[in-house]
């Protein structure tokens, strides 16, 4: 916590062109749940705004499962707008223009931080599957590491979706008095077997990849798309509802009225999945998908204190706001509404917003008016607590 | 209609030594809603208890995605129980001591009826992707030249779940006078787009497996079984519930009490999902897979009708019982009561059971003794009605 931001690593130009990276060397290992001490390793990251003088106005906003450290910057892969921009920016609910805002690719991920493609010192070689499997405890580890960097005592704010608000909920957990403000959104404190399957079945569809090489195809010069494209396939359904695919795809034919009694993609619905699958694989690695997949699965917050969820927010001081979604099935409100009964077993302050949508879990990612407004008055009310104009 | 049982082929010794078989000659097509006329072709059957004099007491059982003919019978490949001992047998809801039962394997199928595994008589190989991309209505007409070769002009009672309830359906649709009584059961008069994404998962998981070879497997020698693996696991989630999943396997590790770090089956979900999909290879052919898939996804019983379904019953005397399950979310209540409403409005007769059930779509096939009762009422009524004793 003693180093300012001056002195941080300029940015890499071989990790990642766009992003300022912190780089720990073997004195700062990030010792992990699995029990091995990762060295050196490095955390990429984006920030928008200022920090002020009395370093209080620091805001940590989390990703999900593909999403990187661009929440607000135009992604320099994929040239696309960041992905949470109607969140984040001058004027937005996060507030650039009143907050130090932080975001930052997860360990594990494959945006600039450390990961299975990252070269192992040791041989020479990327890591592959020697990387440590790894959990969100040890992403959120990484993250305070980070925010030592900055020279950040205590966060104003954390919030994200999904695995996002996971990492917002070990936040809490693990750091209470670091944490001001959290705003989980369409998360939950531990994966349910449901979700766990579905991710088995996506990492089961890359090692099925030939391509995949037994986690060795960057040694090897192959990349398993076709499995990772599969994945994905899988993985977007539960992203949305079905009452949004009904909507939007219904039964419809692809740029026809009559099926063609063929196996191309016949419906505008198959035609969707695959376009997202073949997109996907252009900006994301495979071995991170195992991992980040898996520390998910991991995810449970109570299994240390006999399963009792209150237990873990005992005394907390942190404001909470819990964010869930009406057709989300994935991350259905149930989850959330367990996180809130725990809070209010521990004493904590919460509050609570089920948003009706329809959208699936990824409102979280949408324009969702009641989202906005929940998080702006959340956030706005938390300020004024801690005193920030 | 002409010919009776006598007349039948005896049992093939290649296709499936534990079924007859009728066969159908080059005189005889099979004429498919692609277009196409299949000829020669075959289905092969079981059949269970007596035709009587009358020849008014036959029911067909139609079977789900993955089913067969042996319904009632140990299964020649897997050396297990027919799939629904509880629903049909002596004394049982569907009483082989009064009626005489069919349950035909489908066109497409790869148990005895012509698929995409038959050999091609024009080329001498497999069909493979050479086979015309069928439908229900198509595996229903099949099922009609049978009925007629055993010389039934009219069946007693029709029924099946999932993909036989859509059976079941298409044969009130498209034969109001040769079925008496229908029992469709956890289906829907058309597949919902969510359900078309995750079965164009499976089958691009199928297709992305080099061993599927273009669909030309069969040819070379080798079997796409991991893709095949990896769809059975996807699909396998969406039959089961989220509440069944939490009850039956929670989040408990395998054969240990803490994580392994490592990508092996840890939770003994994962564990079960790999077991389903090896045991599935070992029994199913890929290419019908894709088959019966897409005859599925294509099923739209009211699409020639401008989308109104109690068109299609309109003037219909078939007596109905639909009976759908609370947790099924693949083919939700909600299809159920469509199928309900258009009977009504067409003013056919039917009779609507919702079964509480935390089972998912499953439960159809497993112990449910609500649908049982249900099944045995409505089956005896319907046999009061037509005289059988």
């Amino acid at each position: 916590m003693s180093q300012s931001p001056s002195f941080l690593e300029p940015r890499s130009q071989i990790d990642d062109p766009s992003s300022p990276v912190a780089r720990f060397g073997a004195d700062e290992p990030l010792v992990m749940d699995a029990g091995m001490a990762l060295a050196p390793w490095q955390i990429a990251y984006q920030t928008y705004g200022t920090l002020n003088t009395a370093k209080s106005n620091a805001v940590l906003i989390c990703h999900a499962l593909t999403g990187d450290q661009h929440v607000a910057n135009v992604s320099p892969v994929t040239g696309k707008p960041g992905w949470w921009t109607t969140m984040v920016g001058p004027g937005k609910p996060v507030d650039t223009d009143r907050f130090f805002v932080i975001c930052a690719n997860v360990i594990g991920g494959c945006s600039g931080s450390t990961g299975p493609a990252t070269i192992n010192p040791a041989t020479g070689h990327p890591y592959n599957l020697d990387f440590p499997v790894l959990t969100i405890r040890d992403m959120v580890r990484a993250q305070a590491a980070l925010i030592d960097r900055l020279g950040i005592a205590s966060l104003f704010c954390v919030l994200g979706g999904s695995m996002g608000g996971m990492q917002v909920l070990q936040w809490a957990a693990s750091y209470p008095d670091r944490v001001f403000s959290a705003l989980p959104i369409a998360a939950a404190a531990r994966h349910s077997a449901q979700n766990i399957a579905f991710h088995e079945v996506g990492r089961q569809a890359i090692m099925a990849d030939p391509d995949w090489r037994g986690g060795n195809y960057l040694n090897e010069g192959t990349r398993p798309s076709k499995g990772l494209g599969v994945a994905r396939m899988g993985a977007h359904i539960t992203y949305l509802s079905e009452l949004a695919l009904h909507r939007k795809f219904g039964r419809n034919f692809q740029d026809r009225s009559a099926p063609t009694f063929s196996f191309d993609a016949d419906f505008q619905i198959e035609s969707y999945l695959r376009y997202q699958g073949l997109q996907f694989v252009e900006r994301f690695d495979a071995n991170s998908y195992l991992y980040v997949t898996k520390a998910m699965d991991y995810f449970d917050l109570a299994a240390e204190h006999d399963g009792i969820l209150a237990r873990v927010f005992k005394g907390s001081a942190t404001r909470f706001c819990v964010i869930s979604f009406t057709s989300d099935w994935l991350f259905p409100t149930s989850d959330s509404r367990a996180i809130v009964h725990a809070l209010n077993a521990a004493a904590a302050s919460v509050g609570f917003v089920e948003i009706e949508s329809d959208k699936g879990h990824d409102a979280f990612l949408l324009d969702e008016p009641e989202m906005f407004s929940a998080a702006r008055g959340f956030i706005d009310a938390a300020a004024r607590a801690r005193g920030l104009s």
